[in-house]
């Protein structure tokens, strides 16, 4: 079992899921409420996971994560986690339900609207205390189990992405048995979720070279295995490699992330279309690789020599032959947005958070131009 | 100003060590024991740092910590930390005052004797409190500043290495001006010892690929800068890296260290000799990295990359080359070590924590032949 022990406390390896209940008590949770949605729960890892929980009665299970997780799911959980009396919350699943898991615990510790919390006007200032948090990931994959960050659709439409050291939850189960089911298309598009994490984490140019040194081993990780994790999901090795490359994305990403996830934040509020995050990462990062070409040769070859390829490689092009091979979309337009649409979402990635560490800025011109070249 | 937030917040950057006031303040100390050593009194950075303080009185400094602190010299100075009614430790200097005033932080927290927290018969568990620690580190170095550890030399002789995660400072200030002036042969042994930290880590069977990143990061940063900062001791950018690298090589070995280690440890105890710890680690590391040869060849290609050498590099030999090229020792004979001596030493480096994580097992035999070798 590796125990990594930083701001979280993260147990890594196949079987780490039994040592939930023990993880629960020494945090001092007695009535988790444990946040999830039903695509957990029809795998079979709900089950999984209560199975190590004596709990003599049911414990609550908020189930109803939207895949994009909204205000309005965050307060029916918050509204279930006080009826049952809860005092911690654990977050099963992907980047959905915990980053709900995150919200619920904010709230239950600091209260309501999460609206206060607003990074964009300095919220996160408001954040006094947060209910314990123990994330629990099932795919590779957000890292949101060791990351400052959560995502929600408000109620009046806008996304916000909350973030606040006290938001980091303290403890982390990586159990990558958890994942052995993930399907093809979903361990690809997450599995580059985690790559563009690595990617953007290292190009921000915020000065944090630990971050970068675990950004780049988890590029390294993530590149190398990827390939066998979707061709071969029973790969156990592919699949340990794949979730270690996740969370150290997210470690790495305290550094910011960039462009693209200012492009995919965007796009994915698109109500009827219901965009995947890791797949909107995967289909944008050439773009964004090519619009930064040049600010930090350096950088770039870093990237390479960690993916493996020759220094000068041309790493837009090498990205979208991967996202190829992988069977991911060859870009925006094959995800159903059109060109219509692109205005809509400028503004969006413009004020978006990620865009402030970008190495390249992007103004409302610049996006109007990577939207388009993304399609 | 880069700020690294892990289980030690460190402020990184030239004029960090104005921060010094403030971050007492977060702390709550309001009456620090200054703890350090003549050669940085000497230097004029113990004006400089109290120069950022307007303490009205005097504070309370302790600046006779030895070369390797000492049982006694850490009861002294607690003796000093009680009496003028201390509430925290600032740990201003290389290893040996950043570790003595670890020790006294323990000491305040806990209670003694310090014997309680022999980490070889499980002593750790018995740590309760740590008082506050600022750490300062005037080398590159030892990365005292955000480990884990530190290394006292007990009344009975023996050279015991305590250890605990509640050890690590939970603030270091790391400012590459307080290392402008150290000079050459300290700047090249310090600088060892941060490239020693990172490869032993590195090679650490521990699974900690986070930590490992991180190491490969240090790696690259200290031996690329290494000569500059030996060179030119005004070089403001060499400085930064080495300081970086030193704090990286720390981070790194949570994952424990190696054979080179136990190795600098023992001949550390020889009373008359007093060899320094940086320069035991560049003149051993050699011999080491030629006896792991072969236990783990995808890390020695990537220890290769991190060093800019080709992947088939004989890593034993370049650092031989570097030790000759920045006027170290030849070996430990050229430092007075002589071979009656050795059978002293092997017990006491087949006992060192540090072997339990050489990637190859070591006994005394081959300790025998190692420190033969090593001569």
């Amino acid at each position: 079992m590796a125990i990594l022990s930083y701001l979280t406390t993260t147990h890594f390896d196949f079987g780490a899921v039994r040592l939930l209940p023990k993880e629960l008590e020494k945090l001092g949770v007695r009535r988790p409420l444990l946040a999830t949605d039903k695509g957990v729960r029809a795998a079979g890892l709900l089950d999984v996971v209560l199975g190590t929980l004596n709990q003599g009665g049911a414990l609550p299970v908020f189930d109803d994560t939207p895949p994009n997780p909204t205000e309005a799911a965050t307060l029916s959980a918050f509204e279930l986690y006080r009826s049952a009396g809860c005092d911690g919350v654990i977050g099963l699943g992907g980047g959905s339900a915990m980053d709900l898991g995150k919200a619920v615990a904010l709230l239950a510790g600091s209260g309501g609207p999460l609206d206060r919390y607003d990074p964009l006007t300095g919220g996160a200032r408001h954040i006094a205390m947060v209910a314990p948090i123990v994330a629990i990931p099932t795919t590779s994959g957000t890292g949101s189990e060791v990351s400052v960050g959560f995502v929600i659709v408000m109620n009046d439409g806008r996304k916000l992405t909350f973030a606040s050291p006290k938001m980091i939850p303290r403890v982390a189960i990586c159990d990558p048995e958890l994942t052995l089911g993930l399907p093809p298309a979903l361990t690809a598009a997450t599995g580059m979720d985690a790559v563009t994490h690595c990617i953007e984490a290292i190009l921000s140019p915020v000065v944090n070279p630990p971050a970068e040194g675990i950004g780049y081993d988890g590029l390294r990780r993530a590149w190398r295995h990827i390939e066998a994790a979707v061709r071969d999901g029973a790969d156990r090795d592919a699949r340990w490699h794949m979730m270690m490359a996740s969370t150290e994305g997210a470690m790495a990403f305290v550094k910011g992330l960039g462009a693209v996830h200012s492009m995919s934040h965007a796009a994915g509020r698109l109500p009827k279309l219901k965009l995947h995050h890791g797949t909107l990462n995967a289909v944008i990062l050439p773009t964004i690789l090519r619009f930064n070409e040049g600010v930090s040769p350096e950088k770039y070859e870093r990237l390479a020599e960690a993916m493996g390829l020759p220094k000068r490689t041309d790493l837009a092009e090498a990205v979208t032959i991967r996202n190829r091979e992988l069977g991911l979309p060859s870009g925006l337009a094959a995800m159903g947005v059109t060109d219509s649409m692109v205005a809509d979402l400028v503004p969006h990635a413009v004020a978006d958070l990620s865009t402030r560490t970008n190495p390249r800025p992007a103004d409302a011109a610049a996006y109007t131009d990577l939207f388009t070249a993304a399609l």
